[in-house]
């Protein structure tokens, strides 16, 4: 493996944070915000490049907003953890005791009458807290108020991006040349997960080894099937490489694929390829759906595609953008996504392949390269 | 390890499941709540057996309430998964597909003038999104409004942590055998978990390994300093063994103690005793938390205990109830909790000792058996 070995990603400075959380202060005020509340997960990552060790009950926030300058509210005992984050240097940070109450710390950072947008995964616990102390203040999800917070990449998380890709196709090179038939599905999503350590990973978020009939659920994962001669199998994978995501989608034939799996497979591949074709700055998110979408239904599989054609990625496997119809959201050089449409088969088995693709100046450019042939296992 | 193989934990039937939404219902009612809403997390875990493979922004939600048999709403391509899961047999199965509103589908199992509980981590988009489609109607956390909905064990769950438990206490006993001296605590940490999971746990949730100086930072996990003959060592160390928690913390020293560890040390452990002794049915949270911080502030160190005495345990590591200044919920046979008072002196040492306590009939029982005395390990 040693001429896959992933490059070492370039550390994010202090400064690069700093630049996040006044573009964030920007944008938002461009929405009719008046700040930003972000709780322990992506949002808080991507800004201070800080994660709590556990998310619990103790209410961590920072406020963006544009009377004061950033803030970050940590329980007492977490404040050394919070100081020696790499984006946290430059902001003020204020802590709150067990026993105190952190909600009331909370307001005083915020104005009683304004409109704040709150991370997504941001409790319940904390927001009606904060709703109950602040009945004037009205709240709004960022994928409702700023959805595309995150969503537009900087050229040193597309290297992430694109070498967590190259990892993740690294692993499909590899499990192609393991053993299929006669070992069950968690074998194989076993050695999927140590492959992707093996190339860089530093997590494992999801292994699916969809094997004949569980294919067709595209949410499973993998199982105490034992794979059998002639079985399709969704292979679907992915982790973070350096803090970035991969994730990708190959479905593969154990010895001789049926006629029926050569021509859902194809019509699959095909729709992959004009979902990833439709890609292009200033295009619509639904226009990448409908694209895949459209091959499929003329193949009369329209019913058997039962899920979006992808999502965005990085920080976090599976975040806004959605390619979904109805998304209106425009394409912008920089958005990171999955192309992914598949055709599931209930009883019988599914197929789904999937990219990441990167929009370009001028289009697509998918950060997996590996054959999107049918290819046969043994 | 054979004799302290852990014992097969009995399975929850269906009706078990059944009986605990029965219950909750029944309860939320007894609070002035028209029904609960439940979001995957622990409180589904409890309620339903269900955990969706990841938690997104794809809403899943169970609904308790008067007015309907209890529902659980999932994305349509988790359906599977969720009728799959052991207590979803006797609830109505529901789903919502992708493009579509699943929050109108949500309202549709409401009435828009109730009050309804919320799970604590129940995602903002998602209360955002229902307080938007149903203006008069009024949410409250679970902590808020049904806090001890999990907090009293039956038998099989006390089993569960009894078990889970006595293997923290196995690995304890362990880990006092291995070399500390020249090691890095993450070494030391790795070796905590694959003892956990070779004791039986499925989960390993945290693994503190707090040498020196940094024992004095309580949520300090493993890092790269290595022990030095002299140190003070917390050791605290948990996770899930049959879907229940365990929570254990010692704090060792490396060779001879200096006189100061002693004295503190000492302090520490008659604190704990302290905490453990006030635990009676029908006291308030917040005596375990006075009991143990007298002795602690009448030897002079109040102000270097800065948390709080414990926390819930059960299908998490840390829930209600907590044991706090303030918090007068009355204990209640069954309820399970930590006692763990610690004193942290930055730049020296922290020690920390900590028990999981059952309430029982006429006081409290220790889950963790091992000498809170202090060791000596190499």
């Amino acid at each position: 493996m040693a001429d896959t070995h992933p490059p070492v990603a370039v550390p994010f400075a202090t400064g690069d944070y700093t630049a996040r959380m006044r573009r964030v202060v920007d944008s938002a005020t461009a929405a009719g915000l008046d700040g930003v509340l972000v709780t322990p997960g992506p949002d808080l990552v991507w800004l201070t490049g800080y994660q709590p060790t556990a998310i619990t009950e103790r209410l961590t926030m920072l406020f963006l907003t544009r009377e004061h300058e950033p803030t970050l509210l940590v329980p007492t005992l977490e404040r050394p953890d919070a100081a020696a984050a790499p984006g946290t240097a430059d902001l003020a940070l204020t802590d709150w005791r067990d026993g105190a109450d952190p909600y009331a710390a909370a307001s005083t950072l915020l104005r009683p009458a304004a409109r704040y947008g709150v991370s997504d995964s941001a409790w319940a616990l904390h927001l009606l807290a904060l709703q109950h102390l602040m009945p004037s203040a009205r709240f709004a999800s960022l994928t409702q108020a700023l959805a595309m917070m995150r969503a537009v990449k900087d050229e040193n998380e597309l290297a992430r991006l694109a070498a967590a890709g190259a990892a993740a196709d690294a692993t499909y090179l590899e499990i192609l040349k393991v053993r299929f038939a006669g070992r069950k599905e968690r074998d194989v999503a076993g050695d999927l997960a140590d492959l992707l350590l093996g190339f860089g990973h530093e997590q494992v978020d999801f292994t699916v080894v969809g094997s004949g009939p569980n294919g067709a659920n595209p949410h499973h994962e993998a199982g105490d099937r034992t794979i059998e001669e002639g079985d399709a199998i969704v292979l679907d994978f992915g982790g973070l490489m350096s803090g970035y995501g991969s994730d990708t989608s190959r479905t593969v034939s154990v010895g001789e694929p049926s006629a029926r799996v050569r021509e859902v497979h194809e019509i699959v591949r095909l729709a992959q390829q004009a979902g990833v074709d439709a890609v292009r700055p200033g295009g619509a998110c639904q226009e990448i759906d409908r694209a895949a979408r459209r091959v499929i239904t003329e193949a009369g599989y329209g019913e058997q595609f039962i899920h979006r054609t992808g999502h965005g990625i990085g920080v976090t496997t599976h975040e806004p953008p959605y390619m979904v119809e109805g998304e209106e959201q425009e394409l912008v050089p920089g958005m990171c996504f999955s192309v992914e449409p598949g055709i599931y088969l209930a009883g019988e088995f599914g197929v789904r392949i999937e990219d990441i693709v990167a929009v370009t100046d001028d289009g697509g450019r998918r950060l997996n390269s590996t054959s999107r042939s049918l290819q046969i296992v043994e």
